[in-house]
């Protein structure tokens, strides 16, 4: 199978910059499949990006090159790196972008970028995403080794993002975390996986979920299992709890934000 | 010819949503040329993903695969369905999204998708375009058989979307129809097609056209033949009677939404 | 390496517009490799879709196609052009979206198209994207000869767009230009090229600029070298001045629009 290289940033769809990067990838690795996972994180939202880079990745199949630009400090001394991590290669600055895939069971070796023969020239210090990540992720498919394209990175060294909370009582069975993501149809992401639930041995039919003034009874299996415009909560496609609305937007409604408090009971005597 | 699969939701573009269907279609069928069509439906929005659809299709190659997502019945009771028509394929829900091609002259065979060996695990309950038409998509680009993938389904058992309203009377020479469409530049696009007009033997020069308190008489053929800022009729490229403004935007300065009566005149007479 | 094809229009993301033209390249130049450059030029701004070209074609190997489509004119008598410039061949209609590849050191030759035989039919009066420029790009990438694509078309008789106002004093050392271009990130691109300021051999230290009521002393080389939040300039992706606003918004806090006036002075005492 040809390599797969997904491309996401913070670029927006207005200006040229991700053609452009495309557009070095088709010249110097022409064989490569190039799929666009998202250019509409909000302008330097690590967060935002890691989040989505998390939940693609999964999606793809082993040696996927993952370029990732979310990059405030570019030109300043960040690093860029490659980190492997689920038999996929991820590139992206070092400054928390690629804090998922950093845990000790996913990641596998990090280099530190540092193959200038390879940068574009001359080198701007304003758009690293076009001048050296995107030559060379074309490098990588086309098979170079990790070991000539930068020095060893020790992953206690790179930049990670402090993690939402999450506080998991297992005694009372509580949980407390909060809204990570918001989606295009409104609904609202927490950080509380569907693990974390069936760890606990959460009943789905009797859990309970409050979000602000809003108190949820139960997980429905599908958005439509409600009646149109009620609030309802569900396993969504990433494996997260989401609140959502049925045929409605649940961030408007509920107006939820990134960041909200989200807290979940195990029971209703809890 | 590569196979080519066309990709329409609305799934929006502020997620990996898309990405990680096209990387399941990447992964599976890397032969196969994918074109986005359009991301940006209205959440739920089934009858703009049809008319879409149906102005997209006539310019692909036979044998193209369109994966069309517009599915707020997710993880309920819907099946899920591949028509032939055109000799190209459809893959969505049964919920109306394919209507355009169930008419008489177009619509070929059709099957509910049925062959859980090619879903991919675990199948969640809220993103069937993933789990299951991106994998069923990249089979038939393999050159699945249909009778693999699923069972027969009667055409009169398909969920089909109510026609906007379309009167022609053929004595007086009056059309009532509708806006169906307001595309980017913001010109109204009617359900009027240009071959009722040529049936009812039309005169371009004379034919009366009524929007809100607007009159338009006689259609031109492009949008710049008329003054700027001057209301004008004419044939759209999709072969419906649009309604624009030179250099402007029909849709703010005529305050025209999709549903709006439309009605025509064939001559300044009736 | 497959031939490029670049796509360039205004047509946004929320028709089937820009999908249709692609899947025209695909079925009929299936080994070219296809890349969005951006489709959310504001309406009709060819000024703006000039100004992308310029930015994004040096960025593309020698041969690449570049298709845009920015044009009010559409079915009116304008005539449709493949430039040759940089080794790079340009389709657009004659609009002056290819000002910037008709000066003495970039053009190479022009034709104005005219090859009815690979004309789409029915041929619209309204998108000739689809229906003329998309089957003639895919011919080229085909190896079609410009002879036979067209009649020689000399540069005197093409229609340019004329330049935002420089004005370099040479002698007091200052610079009179003006905003060109707002990226997504709310930068003030002008049209100052690092080449002017080299020329005037200007001091990166004490420059001065200005803009409204705001001045800058001295070029920054990268978005985050300066406190947050504050104002600076630096030399931007594009090789021109910038003003931005670190990990800010220079749009929206300096009420920066295309057109304003940038005045620029190569010392304190100016």
């Amino acid at each position: 199978m040809p390599p797969i290289i997904t491309v996401t940033t913070d670029f927006g769809l207005q200006d040229e910059y991700v053609g452009v990067m495309k557009g070095i990838l088709a010249a110097q690795a022409p064989q490569a499949q190039r799929i666009d996972l998202c250019h509409t994180i909000a302008p330097q939202d690590i967060a935002q990006g890691a989040f989505l880079l998390q939940a693609a990745a999964p999606y793809f199949p082993h040696g996927t090159i993952h370029l990732a630009v979310v990059d405030p400090g570019v030109g300043t001394a960040r690093e860029l790196l490659i980190v492997r991590a689920m038999d996929h290669y991820f590139l992206a600055p070092d400054n928390g972008l690629l804090t998922p895939f950093l845990g000790e069971s996913l990641f596998q070796h990090a280099i530190f970028i540092d193959c200038p023969h390879l940068y574009r020239r001359p080198l701007s210090a304003t758009f690293h995403g076009r001048d050296i990540l995107a030559p060379v992720a074309a490098a990588l498919a086309n098979g170079a080794d990790l070991s000539r394209l930068g020095r060893q990175a020790l992953k206690e060294n790179l930049i990670k993002l402090a993690s939402p909370t999450l506080q998991i009582d297992r005694i009372h069975g509580n949980i407390a975390g909060s809204v990570i993501h918001i989606d295009h149809f409104g609904n609202l992401t927490t950080n509380i996986h569907q693990g974390v639930l069936a760890d606990l041995k959460a009943d789905p039919a009797s859990i309970q979920i409050f979000h602000k003034n809003q108190q949820v009874t139960g997980l429905t299996s599908a958005y439509a299992s409600r009646p149109d415009n009620r609030v309802l909560a569900l396993i969504g496609s990433r494996g997260y709890l989401e609140l959502a609305v049925s045929k409605g937007n649940a961030a408007k409604i509920l107006e939820g934000k990134v960041g909200d408090p989200v807290r979940v009971t195990l029971s209703q005597g809890a």
